[in-house]
């Protein structure tokens, strides 16, 4: 029979996992209105960062109270402490698509991306698209399996934020500096977006096994 | 009388303390390698990360068996959650010091920093330690009064960065791309640091008045 208890702690990981929605759709969002110079799109992705914002605050507070009045032990516990973490992740990488769309804001008409940078944005934008999904499964079906596949789709995302830096680098780059702060900032927010996801990757393998993960590589560190 | 879990709650206590001090040192050393073209300087602040990230991972530890073993209730509870918090924003402040460092070592021997963003980039590490050094005054004296001149400094840091991309951009700036870039990501370091600064106080703040603190801003999103 389930109790208040499990009911509550399964309305807090469907949040979760609504916030990783939520978070998934901004950034694919964010790409598509960077990429198409659409302004609605790019405003759309703006202003649904509240839902995310007010759902952490929401399952923050929660998971606070379960604790506080509940005294959970063992799994039950770890499981509302990591969510603490997860929601907190989650909430920067809502942070991070917003951004990226206000880039995209900040460039119209005009497009923020210079033709040949497209395809590298294009990818970053598909990386974190596919990465998030992962982490969805992991969530949602605790499926600890992907680990393994989202490191590597991390280390993919680490070596496009290179390959955009080599581009910006470029002798023929002949865009000039304002595009090359764009790209630079977007590449480390997608590279941070990234990060973010992997973080909520590893906390979650950590309630499964109770094993701590190794601690989050510190990615791309300046250019180095 | 003092019992085990007030002597233990201390020392957490003293722990995040600790903690402050580093990443308020490896900052202020991180801008001390950069603007000197020190490569020791820049290496030991890179080497001492590792200190940092150990004590996060040991007050998180402590604090989750603390909520585990004694069950705390209120205020007790709130300090070791939001400890919980803190200790994950020091440990990026400490990462983003790193950074800054690594920014040094890549130039090395040459500085980073062209002769006219000095200014600037030195003022976003005055703004840096200043802001630091008030976080600690809030999290050690609990002096909740500072909250106003930390989020002042937190403007202040702002408008730095607004300074140093209006330099970059502007038609005199004679340095390339690469500089460019540098000044970038430093601006972003800076402002990043000082932000996760202001959610430590914002945090310690919620534990002494029990109201949630307002949301931190975005700060400078893109360059809008």
């Amino acid at each position: 029979m389930r109790d208040v208890f499990h009911d509550e702690m399964d309305e807090i990981g469907a949040g979760v996992a609504e916030m990783i929605r939520l978070v998934a759709a901004a950034i694919d969002e964010a790409t598509g209105a960077l990429l198409g110079g659409d302004l609605g799109r790019a405003e759309r992705v703006i202003e649904a960062d509240v839902q995310v914002d007010a759902l952490r605050e929401d399952l923050e507070d929660r998971s606070f109270q379960m604790i506080a009045r509940q005294q959970p032990v063992a799994t039950d516990l770890r499981t509302l402490v990591t969510t603490l973490h997860l929601v907190a992740d989650l909430e920067r990488m809502g942070d991070l698509a917003l951004h990226v769309a206000k880039i995209a804001r900040l460039r119209y008409p005009d497009l923020a991306v210079p033709a040949e940078a497209r395809d590298v944005i294009a990818q970053m934008g598909d990386v974190a698209k596919s990465l998030v999904q992962k982490v969805a499964d992991v969530v949602e079906g605790r499926d600890i399996q992907l680990a393994q596949a989202i490191e590597a789709e991390d280390d993919s995302m680490d070596a496009l934020r290179r390959k955009l830096f080599t581009l910006v680098l470029s002798p023929r780059w002949g865009h000039g500096t304002e595009a090359a702060i764009d790209m630079t900032l977007l590449g480390r927010y997608y590279e941070r977006y990234a990060d973010h996801a992997v973080a909520v990757a590893r906390r979650t393998i950590f309630i499964v096994t109770g094993v701590r993960p190794s601690p989050l590589a510190n990615g791309l560190a300046g250019l180095g």
